[in-house]
């Protein structure tokens, strides 16, 4: 009896979650195209560049979504409070805290986002807000939890012992998750569908791992995330739905933003943002692909998304071309590992001229299977976040087994 | 000894607030003049009507000073904790939860008056997200005090006895009551510094309000309000400075958003609301003044806003022309009792055309003091917000100790 009480009180509010998230998904769906011609109006829009055609693709629905996301978790914030509310009794003030500073620093992001889309902000301001928006959810990590040990691998245990507590640097290390977040899905980005197409693998990953640590002893953190990865699983769909090749609106910074803050709240919150991070592995290695152009070791023309071809209709790799000689010798020496391990194109004329491939993913891609349609490159994107998804769930898991005695 | 640990721990944060809040004024004013020139490339902008150069001025600066204004409040989020933070026992979850669920409701304002300004958003969605975005703060009123007692007056104590308890009714209430001071500002603007001087004044008069009760049982709340107020005042005057007249920004939907949610949050949280309005009687007058147009009994043109004489570079009314026996007989009726008080300028001819002045607060002055400057419009109308923040004094203090007993 008691257990099916409890098994009722963990699935009962993420049910009516699900059905509410369904509820966003037509909303959304329906939205977006009816509010295209105010963003054009806005002069919020972009020329597809790799298209024929020039018409005026809306740019930023990403808000759109965001905000069909928030009002959905806000008309849903009473509901797994109902117990208390009807009894009247023992309220559980700090997880109705978690809660609200989760909602804070989503809804301060997709602010940032849109104003970055509208505005065009510095580099300095994208790295500066999002550690600011996270301010009130490490505050709430401190109140609640203040867990700052982490448990060392087996292997490493006879240098560094059972457990080491980072203290301050942890939370230096979350406040530079939500950036490293944000921004992650940000740079991998350029081809129709691929920053919701990725998003929703990675947002669909954490579900199915919440889905099986709910019946663990840390269901509540689980049950947390859960709540807001329906919703915005449902509100990207939408938005999927639209951006998907040939894109009829873009997504903008606003959605990059947003999802990116959406993972890291639920994985500081959740207590398991090291496998949140597992889930962005092909955002890390473009993160640490881009790293040379990134910090201008090697010139960064201003767009590096692949070039398309008018008369195949298929995208090449695009390129930088520079003089050999104004590279100093860290970036040589970079390029030359790059070059051993031959994961980048490079050629060099007599005249010291070098064309190198846009260090992106993406143009990595390219490199490997030669000229592609965009929503093929898309898919193959797509399946290799899934791939990375399922390497990330072996780490997790069979792995994790080995290291540590779980 | 014990009184002065109270008093210290009292004035204590609000001090350091104030300390930030000075350094934010010195950001924000810096910040609105280098930033002017990326809201004119993003195409925010608008000329102003009243001038005779028609420079381009740029629009909706209220986001840069709210942004600060979070970013301040952000920062101070530790303060009021800090002494639970050292001792590390009893954490009071139940105020942070307020300070948290009042930084989501005026985030969301921001948001949605930002994407105001840029997307033009219609009517129906500056009504219906106001309310959404209190729901969290309802919650929290819900969950902390629950409390929808009302005192009632002496004289009708006969026929309601002590006190009603409103129930339902006081949540709907405090929601409307968001929704009516984000737009109140709104319609109440049009000349430069108007927005940025009356929300001042209020927000000065919810300082002294909360300064003078700082002494009371209720301490905590009205130190909650100051919390809110002190950066709020101080970024508003940055912006002041540079929206007086001749204004070389303009502050946008995004500032009267803000300042009107920020106005209903400390005044829900805090329990003050009905004092709140009180200091919204210029703008409640101006909203029954212009109930005729918004609610189109009377026809109402595009912009109400004085009309400029470029030769004598004075304000005039603005009016409205229509057929009388466009007017059904609601609308007769109202224009007949605002003709019989002398409250409108209302000509007729032979042919029934009638020429009315625009139903606006702004058009009334100028109907009764003529025509005028633009600075002495905005001085006057000022004034009045003065003027009837100390009638409000009045009301709340010795009036009050006449209906109730206290």
């Amino acid at each position: 009896m008691e257990k099916s009480d409890s098994m009722w009180k963990i699935t009962l509010p993420i049910c009516i979650n699900a059905i509410m998230s369904i509820g966003a998904y037509f909303v959304a769906v329906r939205l977006i195209p009816k509010l295209r011609d105010m963003f054009i109006k806005a002069n919020l829009y972009g020329i597809d560049m790799n298209k024929k055609s020039s018409d005026k693709i809306p740019e930023a629905l990403g808000v759109v979504t965001g905000c069909v996301f928030l009002i959905t978790m806000f008309l849903f914030i009473p509901i797994p409070f109902s117990d208390y509310i009807f009894n009247n009794v023992n309220f559980p003030h700090n997880e109705f805290v978690e809660l609200l500073a989760a909602l804070l620093s989503i809804c301060c992001m997709l602010l940032l986002g849109f104003a970055d889309d509208v505005l065009d902000l510095r580099w300095r301001h994208k790295l500066l807000l999002p550690t600011i928006a996270s301010l009130p959810l490490l505050m709430v990590y401190y109140v609640n939890f203040n867990s700052t040990l982490i448990i060392v691998p087996k292997p490493l245990r006879s240098w560094l012992g059972f457990s080491v507590d980072l203290w301050l640097l942890y939370y230096i290390y979350m406040g530079m998750l939500a950036v490293f977040c944000t921004n992650a899905i940000n740079i991998l980005a350029g081809v129709n569908g691929l920053e919701v197409g990725q998003s929703l693998v990675i947002a669909l990953s954490i579900t199915i791992f919440n889905a099986i640590e709910l019946s663990g002893d840390l269901w509540k953190a689980h049950q947390f995330s859960l709540y807001f990865m329906l919703p915005y699983i449902s509100t990207s769909l939408a938005l999927f739905k639209h951006n998907w090749y040939p894109s009829s609106v873009f997504v903008g910074d606003t959605f990059c933003y947003l999802s990116g803050m959406t993972f890291a709240v639920v994985g500081i919150i959740g207590h398991f943002s090291k496998t949140t991070l597992l889930f962005f592995i092909p955002q890390i290695i473009n993160f640490l692909y881009s790293v040379p152009q990134l910090f201008h070791l090697v010139p960064c023309p201003r767009h590096r998304l692949p070039k398309y071809d008018r008369e195949t209709e298929k995208l090449n790799m695009s390129v930088a071309v520079f003089k050999k000689s104004d590279l100093n010798s860290l970036s040589r020496l970079i390029m030359g590992v790059f070059r051993t391990f031959r994961i980048v194109k490079w050629q060099e004329d007599k005249e010291g001229t070098v064309t190198c491939n846009n260090l992106t993913l993406i143009n990595f891609v390219l490199l490997v299977a030669g000229p592609m349609r965009e929503p093929t490159l898309t898919t193959i994107l797509i399946i290799i976040q899934i791939v990375s998804s399922l390497l990330a769930f072996v780490i997790r898991y069979p792995l994790a087994w080995v290291f540590y005695d779980i």
